[in-house]
């Protein structure tokens, strides 16, 4: 392991992240808490736990055990392509490849912080490339917008706490213009997208154009995903595993990043 | 990854799997999916999907999206160790270390066909070990009994269809005796266990002391695991995420495993 550890160490220096990101080649985690604080779309019904028993039981030792119901996309969760694209598959069919591989973080926060409503252009994605490479066909794109810092302030993250009908009118935080969403899977046929904000879409869209595009192509798209600023901006590797529901359009998502080596490629 | 492919194949062969398991280094799908069928405890409520909005919407396009409660301790789930220990991690808590590493498969579907009530001994795990070699330590221990085969049917996986209090006395399926529990946790100072049955206790127990022995001792169980034969007995990596519910005993774990290789050692 040493000379893997070494390497690493070097490549952390060279890209100038060693402080920033996460090391010693660790884990990190992706996904937000489920609790009553995790930050939901107006219209969705929130995570709810329930306890059914906790304490001692009359043979003599502790148990604990809850129930919980939630809107598919809340938290940390997963869209298949079934949530905007008739034909998509649904959660319980998407190929573990799609959610398994090289990683790129891509980073627009300095956009996104001048204007809630920025939408991500095709430019934006080429002069990312033009600092860190081009993205490689395959790979899961994140995209840092820095509201992940905003988490679980619903007024910040969202732009409002408002719920119901009028909540929707009042979101503003930035997303992926259509545009760079063609771009991402027809120029560089991206696997999949996570994004640190509650859409891939900006908040004042009302079309969706992203989702539909996304989907339509077979692009999971991962959302409200944490700890972005954890990450170095390329040789990231990511697993994201979906609950499997039957038939769903989505569902919670549980999603890891570590930094990459050669070791992981060999082993995808 | 040419010379890898190739040792992994010799391997498959010196081993005697290369037809039974997994080939080209795929990963394998231990989740079972969530759905009306899928089997729970019977004093559990059980996983329940309502449709938000499946259609075309008024802007013309298709949008589908739904919400679903069901018990953390159903389906393919994992029990943290606050399940059966005051002081234990919820399953939120658990370090990604625990659920991420090296497995071996055991195999004990002999013994369970022949008795339903069936309880897995040291001597068992030595007899094993004397085939596939010792246990590595830091590993997660999966356990074949075989019963994945009878789901979803619930009065072959569970001895019952009854459902409440009248059902759990009628559980019989095989399980992990106390001492094999313990025995796992000091001698092999393993990290985790699957099992692909509901408990890791039999379906007979009421004292729940292989849950307590290992839950006492910080190790995460996973229940209801499939795919168990798609796997070989030795050289296997596991990802086992659950959703990160704050303060969970447990919850859905969707967990995935594949053929092992250098590679993926080095980038533990």
């Amino acid at each position: 392991m040493k000379p893997i550890k070494i390497t690493l160490v070097l490549l952390s220096f060279v890209c100038g992240i060693a402080s920033a990101s996460s090391t010693d080649n660790e884990w990190v985690d992706l996904s937000h808490r489920y609790s009553s604080n995790t930050v939901y779309w107006p219209t969705s019904e929130r995570f709810q736990l329930d306890k059914i028993f906790v304490g001692e039981t009359d043979q003599g030792f502790f148990y604990s055990a809850f129930k919980f119901s939630t809107a598919e996309h809340g938290g940390t969760h997963i869209d298949a392509p079934y949530h905007f694209y008739k034909q998509g598959n649904t959660v319980d069919n998407i190929p573990l490849n799609k959610l398994i591989g090289q990683a790129v973080v891509t980073n627009f926060s300095k956009q996104a912080s001048k204007n809630r409503d920025y939408l991500i252009t095709v430019k934006d994605f080429q002069h990312w490339e033009a600092a860190h490479g081009k993205i490689p066909k395959e790979s899961i794109v994140l995209i840092r917008t820095g509201y992940e810092n905003y988490w679980p302030d619903a007024k910040k993250y969202l732009g409002t706490k408002l719920r119901g009908e009028k909540g929707v009118s009042q979101l503003h935080f930035p997303g992926l213009s259509e545009a760079a969403a063609k771009w991402l899977v027809t120029q560089r046929k991206i696997k999949a997208v996570g994004i640190d904000t509650a859409s891939i879409d900006y908040g004042q869209s009302n079309m969706y154009k992203a989702h539909r595009v996304l989907t339509a192509a077979s692009t999971p798209i991962f959302e409200n995903v944490n700890n972005l600023s954890r990450l170095p901006a390329t040789n990231v590797w990511v697993v994201a595993l979906p609950m499997k529901i039957k038939g769903g359009s989505g569902g919670p998502l549980r999603i890891i990043a570590k930094k990459y080596n050669s070791g992981m490629v060999a082993s995808s």
